[in-house]
């Protein structure tokens, strides 16, 4: 059993309640492979990854932040080439994207149903809010939640002005992720505790080192959550 | 004085606490002019506001839409002769429009003054969540807020959700907004009171006929506020 007195439970979205990484990469795959005339795959997937560094803090996260990349890296890359055949076939690959059949991660509904009778739940996603939303939707998790709250970043900032909203103090939340960066190291940091679930790919964007804290948990699945909580 | 017991005020955001639709109807016409060798300036702005129709629905309000509206709207009118020129002075009309200087209603910062010590005050906006936290940041208006709510629609279940999440009933709502249709009538329908400040300019997605109820009151000019509240 985990120490503390939790009023709420927040749960990560992409990747811990669904898969989502693995279908922006296979968006980028299918970009690099549009544009391979023009450019290497990776030197198509490198600018996209640039462009995207640059877009996300005007911008924000989310599939149509990526779709404004993908157009920059094309602009960039096509130069005088760039058409409206490139630009109809880097829309189409978004397009699927944002809104694709979801996919639970294994075991998340039961462990939700065990829960949410002894805790308040929430979700606590960063992205694009009507992309967030319509995926909670589909979801069917709805439910198990209180509510969800869409977050332009993760920051310690975005957390204490949710606790704020809730009325609740930093040290009741416990946060369950699987990014060091926007789901376990800015709660340590405002006094929280967290459970990091790793997923088998993490966005190099999400790439930071673990924090040291006796305040983060970590199990293999999110199956193993009920152990540690009830 | 207006009856009722309010614990929280909410307050619209564009076109209540600053100027927004002049600007975006700026940009339309900057981007007709864009055109203007390909079609008509009408038949560009008629073609962008079906191709809005299309995507808020899919990818929410927001700056972001708007751009990939004007991108559909000159690839389906320029066909082949779309390319990386259009799509750079495009980009360049939308990202002026998001980030531009915030020019606050006459008068809105001495209301809040007054009002703020009495009442909870929280802006509920909708729109793409980064533009709209942007935008609040920038105007300065923040120590004056409990927080910000960035809905995705303002339909009537948006409303019931923060009434749920703030732990409070819908009649202890008091919605302070220009456009009828997202800030008045979802208020009034289920159970709380509306005041409408109309604006010089209303977006034609917005237009809708005022409804009839005795909790809803209407005021010239956001000056007029304390007169009803204090």
């Amino acid at each position: 059993m985990i120490p503390g007195n939790f009023r709420y439970i927040f749960f990560d979205a992409d990747d811990t309640l669904w898969r989502n990484e693995e279908f922006f990469r296979a968006a980028e795959d299918r970009f690099a492979e549009l544009l391979s005339s023009f450019a290497g795959k990776e030197h198509v997937k490198e600018t996209l990854a640039e462009k995207q560094e640059e877009n996300i803090p005007v911008f924000g996260y989310g599939s149509k932040t990526f779709l404004l990349s993908m157009l920059d890296t094309a602009e960039q890359i096509c130069g005088g080439k760039f058409d409206d055949s490139i630009y109809r076939k880097t829309k189409g690959i978004v397009s699927g994207l944002a809104y694709h059949e979801l996919e639970l991660m294994d075991g998340v509904e039961d462990v939700l149903q065990q829960l949410y009778p002894k805790y308040t739940l929430a979700v606590t996603t960063k992205g694009d809010l009507i992309e967030q939303l319509s995926k909670f939707n589909r979801s069917g998790l709805g439910k198990y939640f209180h509510h969800v709250e869409v977050m332009p970043v993760k920051s310690e900032e975005d957390y204490l002005a949710m606790a704020r909203k809730l009325d609740i103090l930093p040290e009741e939340i416990l946060m369950v992720g699987n990014a060091v960066k926007s789901d376990i190291a800015p709660v340590i940091a405002i006094g929280g505790t967290a459970i990091h679930v790793p997923y088998q790919v993490t966005w190099h964007h999400e790439m930071m080192e673990m924090p040291c804290s006796d305040r983060i948990f970590e199990i293999k699945s999110i199956k193993n959550l009920p152990e540690l909580l009830l």
